[in-house]
């Protein structure tokens, strides 16, 4: 969690957009991500946002002049590979930051030879950030479990496991797409409340779940649990997270395994890491209802009481379709904050996951699980918001919505904000709803 | 499913122990597995198991004449990618097996360059057959599905959903390895029934289950359905699974999310794949309990109803650290066929998978789901045959299994057997339990 010169509040860069105090990607910032000209098929690049732009590593490796240090670090980058960088643990990870931020600061000496070395981000396409091996959907929303609990049990929302074990299950992989890419209603069974047989039909509850993505850096070996207080070791960056999921498919088949095509259709990704480093002074007390259990103790330390949790306002955004033929901008339908809302923190996922003897590997994602805050209006999905449907949205133009329609587009957004501090965002975390495939 | 050349049971290979009636690699089977000597460094090579033998593909495509139109296949074998022949579909496949089948044929004019090209299997070590992106495991037998839910819910074993859905969930990639691996037993978390509190120790009901894994060749694009009658084409193979299971973390852990920790420390697979040809003249009705519901459309084929199903004979072998220390052979456990265990053909698992818009990739691995037989003494688990824990399955040597102990070495074996032609088997698929490591 150290603070350094790379987070000076008063640190501008050359790159004038990087100045904007309202930008997600000051030069405090720094998230790592992929890219190539839109519409090319060139390789994936790997790039550092800074205000509008992007600096091509590829190309910065070439044409600056860096640490002797880094010159692993920046083959391996300027190959494409984000995943050897995840790999390589924080010393590489802080020293490049460290070397990116004094060549992208106002006064360098980089400057004349980085400036080469910019793309517009209004002209590039992004991709997935690194090869996502395996991935992992926790449920640490306490508020939203506990309200989704409520819809099936009032009397006891939560189930007795809950304040013990940080309960999580294996998602798909596949299926991770990055934020622009459409998502397609998906085809599947449900059954009503009221029917002896299931129908096939296009998803009639098809939902958004917003949620940080925690990607992995160093693994385990197979075997070999990571201790609490090595845990954030093995941590990479933070991402955006929609786990987009088809309610009433999810209601018919989660007995008795699980969620499982109600949630592999498609799940989108900010393609921007915003890296551990840069999240540092947004560190927050974990924070837990009076009254819960304490942590077992390898779920438990000072350092992940204290400062284990993100401290990041969470926003979701509609943009219906009658509203973008209208020309009306996007509309607010929650905000709250990550670390109200988050029931286990990072570092306690990683010792979780892995106490068993599973292998985490560089680049495999945990989701966080649907982060809502306290208050109703605060919920990080709409089957919050309507109250399981019985109680629709009502938008300002008049629509209203209990699930997603087809041509909606939903967005999450993430800020990092604190007094002494430059405010830091995470970008895009977009996607817009197409209509199911016509079935026969 | 056609019947070809390479099935005739009087083809015999110049490898003279492929020609062993008892053995699991005559040349009818021609299974592909990574392999490198034993204790060596080398980079993974893709070899066939023929008799005793490894037929090296990369020495061989060096060394024999193949015909034209196989080169860009033997160019990827050849650098270790089997990934790219499953990609490849089902034509190249087929060339590949015909080629293969002429070349290692008693007359064959290729057999001087040939054996240059084999390697003893006793020299060398396998590993997982190939780059397992996603790995999905379904809920197919149900015999088990049954037993197990009898354990729970004695009035009503089986769930509604249970003759509509295809019951699945993500499984871990990470931590799927080879026949032979050491397992190790798992820390975590348990409640015993009486107690308000959880604790924290090594797994005590470390179980086994009896599983086919069909590896996927040929993937589709995300949001793109396989139809059920396409569905075969994006299959590569089949091996032995064992879904490594600790039933007392999984009782804990698994509602509402469904199992993680209690699957994810390890599976282990045969590493030799037999692919789909060979398992052509091996194929079997659909075996459904009378008065079953008839599978939805995207479920339902003529092709899939009449000779969807793998008839496999399953068998369950365990070999204690005493029996071991005794010089006493693995007792078997139980057995079984896949066809009278599976309510699902693989085919449907693909459909089902796909119908929401999943994307498979080459390489993506299903387990069947526990293959127990109709009979209690078919049961393809621990927890099956012990009746919970509750009746403690006797061995000859007088000890007792209700679940595995340290030292236990679990072996599944798997061979198909018809009239008219020659019996075929998928080789070893063994863990050895150790300890699990010692807590704090």
């Amino acid at each position: 969690m150290r603070i350094d010169a790379t987070h000076d509040p008063a640190l501008r860069s050359w790159v004038a957009s990087a100045n904007d105090p309202a930008g997600d990607f000051p030069i405090q910032n720094l998230p790592f991500g992929r890219f190539r000209r839109a519409g090319s098929n060139e390789p994936w690049r790997i790039g550092v946002a800074i205000g509008d732009q992007v600096l091509d590593l590829h190309a910065a490796r070439a044409h600056a002049t860096w640490p002797a240090e880094l010159a692993p670090t920046l083959d391996a980058l300027a190959a494409g590979d984000l995943n050897a960088l995840m790999a390589a643990g924080a010393v590489p990870r802080r020293a490049l930051r460290a070397a990116l931020s004094q060549a992208l600061a106002e006064g360098s000496a980089q400057q004349g030879a980085l400036a080469r070395c910019l793309v517009p981000q209004s002209a590039i396409e992004l991709t997935v950030p690194c090869a996502i091996g395996d991935y992992t959907d926790f449920y640490t929303g306490i508020h939203h479990a506990t309200s989704v609990g409520r819809l099936f049990r009032p009397d006891n929302p939560l189930l007795p496991n809950y304040e013990w074990v940080p309960i999580g299950y294996h998602g798909r992989s596949s299926s991770i797409v990055a934020s622009g890419a459409p998502v397609r209603r998906p085809l599947g069974q449900t059954r009503a409340a009221d029917a002896q047989r299931p129908t096939f039909a296009p998803c009639q509850r098809l939902d958004y779940e917003v949620e940080l993505g925690f990607l992995v850096g160093p693994g385990n070996a197979l075997g070999e649990p990571v201790g609490i207080e090595a845990a954030e070791d093995h941590l990479f960056g933070v991402t955006l997270f929609n786990d987009w999921s088809a309610r009433d498919v999810q209601a018919w088949e989660y007995q008795p395994l699980g969620p499982f095509l109600s949630k592999n259709f498609a799940s989108t990704i900010s393609p921007w890491v915003v890296t551990m480093e840069a999240l540092a002074p947004f560190r927050a007390p974990l924070q837990r209802p009076a009254g819960s259990a304490q942590p077992l103790p390898y779920l438990d330390s000072q350092a992940t009481r204290e400062q284990g949790s993100l401290a990041v306002r969470l926003e979701a955004w509609l943009q219906t379709g009658a509203m973008r033929a209208a020309g009306e901008a996007p509309v607010r339908l929650s905000q709250a904050r990550a670390d109200e809302a988050a029931f286990w923190t990072p570092a306690q996922l990683v010792a979780h996951h892995t106490v068993g003897g599973c292998n985490l590997q560089p680049g495999d994602l945990f989701g966080s699980g649907t982060l809502s805050g306290p208050g109703p209006e605060q919920a990080g999905s709409l089957l919050e918001l309507s109250r399981g449907g019985k109680e629709p949205v009502r938008l300002p133009n008049g629509e209203t919505r209990s699930f997603l329609a087809d041509g909606d587009t939903l967005m999450l957004r993430g800020v990092c904000e604190r007094d002494g501090f430059r405010r830091i965002g995470f970008g895009d975390c977009a996607g817009t709803i197409v209509a199911a495939p016509a079935t026969a």
